[in-house]
């Protein structure tokens, strides 16, 4: 962790003739110029939530010249939104300004705008341009990295969907300055997931600059930013369409699904599910043998200290975890298939965890 | 055309680790086993409607071995039923069903049914395996080749969708011996298309065949099919995203599109559309002084002998023509690109078509 930090910094996610830039910085939104290369055509449609709107569009349409014909859709906000009844909303919007396949979307907002809007382009006459402008630390550390778009369903979670890359990624830390703080914690439990599952020493800095995460320092916070784009992107260039490697991301993430079908989506954030469901995932490795009990602390500890919840809710018995779990589009043939943890940095798929192991685990496992 | 046609020929879709086989024969449905090695898992949803279903589902679903978990989904049939609304229905039975990655989706209908069945197969926990198995000529010609899939929506014709492959194709020729004629002439505009487009040769052999044709005798329309299927594939395998030679195939689509939106979806089947459209391009055509009088005359007779309709309908002006084809997909930055015939069996894309010059055709082009 001793690279310079400059005001404005560019990774590259590469995927051959898909391949993108992230440009991560400060004050990046009145500087939207930098997107100009990448638009397709000369129809933008840019879309956003009710929360963001009056914070950042008109700052972001602003910064494009007078020659584009830039459109606004702005959607309600939150987790319960994510449906394609709202994606078919953009649709109508895109087939009522008569936009063709030249026109370029772009996402303003969080990760459930991110994942709607990128539905929306896959799907949107076959196939059209998008870009991610991420409001979110969630959004900026994960969703706006690896192509993954699409909504919930009632029965499941991000179950309708398409891979499809953005064709440029803006991130304007300004925008965290914003954030509530339980969003900027569910943020964090993604950072805290890449040193889990690929990086001790990245993990070992997190607990050392917890606290400035926190409190948003600009340096720390684009530092680690930057630094959890760089895993992700590694991961996804490694296996686009997750047949392998990129699984790992999905550490606490199974056990968290069921958390937030369970309690209703919107009502636990996705980040706070996920920060319970990695505690939940290194409580299971422990069980096993692989992790010992200073890591187990470990883990428990850096989660706590991020904000995030370590107690699943009161209301979920062990069959109720069990129901969910193997919804999940990890379980392959029936076969429930998990991210556990071998050491701090080091992650592997099991799909041999005994079912006696795994409901005394969810039977034990502290409740609210 | 000196080929012998064997009671099974196999062709295949060349794109690469996406390349498909086509089998194309007769009572293949009864042999479905040919289609055990292109399923993903033991998950299988067969997706019907409920005018095909009692002809052929059952037999279909009884080639499978009692291992398979087999479901099905019947859809009601037609075009004014391929809506976002119908492939929801076909996600509810795949949630319901707890079926997850390695699922495999069949098709088994006409091209309504494919569509609607590659969409929902393509988003479906973003992207599981599908296979075709169409039961009318259009689709056995057309639609079950080259990977275009999606839904219609109220402001324009299949603006929602996806390119996705199918894993194989099964075409059983015995289908077509239920076909109601007004929908076999429908199919023969795709037949009729692919000689105007790319053969010269094809198109006299059709010519001279289009009763026997139309009388769905065996080894002629097993001929027929094959061809088109080869056209169409090589074509595909040149251009599968439609950035340049594919977009041939959409002769008298972008006409043909503005009469099926303007008529309401299902008041006029899609191939009798094209086959009005195919002759409004090619009078276009010849008012541009691109083919002769004997060209023009030979396309509208074979048209015609196909048993399509070559007048445009009453109702619809010069006005209505241009609003619907202004929304048309092949549409790049507002300029009209229009698929056009530089000789019998040669076409070219052009946006050079003078605005007045199309006014004229559309005023004066035949109505009803």
């Amino acid at each position: 962790m001793t690279e310079t930090v400059t005001p404005q910094r560019t990774l590259t996610v590469a995927l051959g003739d898909r391949s993108y830039p992230i440009h991560i910085g400060v004050g990046l939104l009145q500087q939207a110029n930098v997107l100009m290369p990448y638009l397709a055509g000369q129809q933008v449609m840019v879309v956003t939530n009710d929360a963001i709107a009056p914070l950042y569009l008109e700052t972001l349409c602003a910064t494009f010249p007078d020659h584009l014909d830039v459109r606004t859709v702005v959607l309600p906000d939150g987790e319960q939104h994510k449906t394609i009844e709202q994606v078919g909303r953009i649709w109508d919007a895109l087939l009522e300004a008569g936009f063709n396949r030249r026109c370029t979307l772009i996402a303003l907002g969080g990760g459930v705008i991110g994942d709607m809007v990128g539905y929306a382009a896959a799907s949107y006459q076959r196939g059209v341009a998008f870009i991610q402008v991420p409001t979110t630390l969630l959004s900026q550390v994960d969703s706006s990295v690896g192509g993954k778009t699409g909504v919930n369903h009632p029965l499941g979670k991000n179950m309708i969907g398409a891979f499809w890359q953005p064709k440029a990624v803006l991130v304007d830390t300004d925008t965290l300055t914003t954030l509530p703080s339980r969003e900027l914690s569910a943020g964090l439990a993604e950072v805290v997931k890449y040193g889990l599952i690929r990086d001790e020493a990245f993990l070992s800095w997190l607990e050392e600059n917890m606290q400035a995460l926190r409190n948003v320092e600009p340096v720390v916070i684009a530092e680690a930013i930057a630094k959890s784009c760089q895993i992700k992107a590694d991961i996804v260039a490694e296996d686009e369409t997750e047949q392998g490697v990129r699984a790992l991301l999905n550490l606490g993430h199974t056990f968290g699904h069921a958390i937030e079908a369970h309690q209703g989506y919107g009502n636990w954030l996705h980040g706070e599910a996920v920060g319970a469901g990695m505690s939940m995932a290194a409580m299971l490795s422990h069980q096993l043998g692989w992790i010992d009990d200073a890591a187990l602390a470990r883990v428990q500890a850096v989660i706590e200290s991020a904000g995030l919840p370590l107690a699943a809710p009161a209301n979920m018995s062990v069959d109720d975890f069990l129901v969910r779990m193997r919804l999940d589009k990890k379980n392959i043939d029936e076969k429930l298939r998990l991210v556990l943890l071998t050491a701090l940095g080091d992650a592997c798929v099991s799909d041999e965890t005994p079912t006696a192991t795994l409901r005394d685990l969810l039977q034990r496992y502290p409740r609210d």
